[in-house]
């Protein structure tokens, strides 16, 4: 395992110090939240009781392997705790996620709980976001004409491709990756971006998290808002 | 024909007059709609040369049995021309639309147009917005959450059903209908509920409209801004 590899596993593995017997937890996707599920499929093992609500289906699958149960909206309308990973992280923890794919499903989850714990290794932290584009998730129906508007903010869209055709989120909507260079006012681009007709979800995750765990390869660095 | 049924044909009929030769129309959905394409298909077959973007797959389906040639937004980004009908409109164009559950796709057409023309009979004539629940179009992933931030804001939301099954947008969408009782500021109203996560769109059209037409049995009445 490498350096970056076992700073994930070092975040990943530390979140679980806020899980509590019969908690409801949002699970995030990416690599780092592979080892938190892997973690709690652990201690499920040993009697933890806990569900999961997954945001997404290679998440839905990890979970399954590890043996974490998993539950849905239609069963529980508040989370006691998200925990999920993050492409960026700024220095008043505003976040970009999305390269995944899964940022709409990610952010529903996020703010549906009453705790979001993001779990990053020390490469995610930035001075300012915007060094990869902003992943902004947009209906398929007229995607051209709702690019043509996010350009019109200063961005260069590009349509995400998967294999030769468009990616399609597990909403089986497309995904614009928008280079806006560096983003002064998250919260403020957030809010312009969600307010075009199209928009679905940004990948900017502005004021929403609760505590930042910052993994390096020998141990971790919990933050607390 | 009863005396709404002919209103709405003497509002659909009329909007032709807004239709020049070459032009790229985006096509509304709706009863009152439904006029309107049947007289450009007359049009058409007399030599007219026109492009329609369908905002829905009924109004695919009419635009085809009239002979009204499409085309879609990979092949233009800018529409001349969007006609379309409401459910409601206040004395001042703002609109509510919703009812038959096209309002995303509706909106997109309607905000790529250089020109919004609505059509309705005198019924939808409203003082104030909000005698029907307002349309919501959500997406499904947590849509009993998303209803519930709703319901903070004022409403009662209630998933749209359709045949004892939840009902699907053309985007794959559910839709909640939300009683707010009478809508005061519908912009504001808007700007709030697109604000949520989990909102695709409203069905308020604030300020887009820019001719209206008002049928009633025996004429029409034209409206400019």
């Amino acid at each position: 395992m490498d350096a970056k590899e076992m700073a994930k596993k070092q975040a990943g593995e530390a979140s679980f110090r806020f899980i509590e017997n019969g908690m409801t937890i949002g699970l995030g996707s990416g690599s780092t939240v592979y080892w938190m599920i892997r973690k709690l499929g652990e201690h499920v093992c040993d009697g933890l009781n806990v569900a999961g609500i997954p945001s997404s289906r290679q998440t839905e699958a990890w979970a399954k392997e590890f043996g974490v149960p998993l539950t849905d909206f239609s069963q529980t309308q508040t989370l006691d705790l998200a925990i999920d990973g993050a492409d960026e992280a700024d220095q008043s923890w505003n976040l970009t996620k999305g390269g995944g794919g899964a940022l709409v499903r990610e952010k529903i989850i996020a703010a549906a709980a009453e705790q979001f714990v993001v779990i990053v290794d020390e490469s995610k932290l930035v001075d300012q976001l915007g060094a990869f584009p902003l992943p902004v998730e947009v209906l398929p129906f007229g995607w051209e004409v709702t690019a043509e508007r996010i350009a019109n903010l200063g961005a260069k869209p590009v349509v995400r491709q998967n294999n030769g055709s468009l990616f399609t989120s597990d909403n089986g909507n497309y995904i614009l990756d928008c280079d806006f260079g560096t983003i002064h006012e998250p919260a403020a681009l957030h809010q312009q971006l969600k307010q075009l007709v199209g928009v679905v979800e940004t990948g900017i995750f502005a004021g929403m998290a609760d505590k930042l765990l910052v993994g390096h390869p020998d141990g971790v660095d919990i933050r607390d808002s």
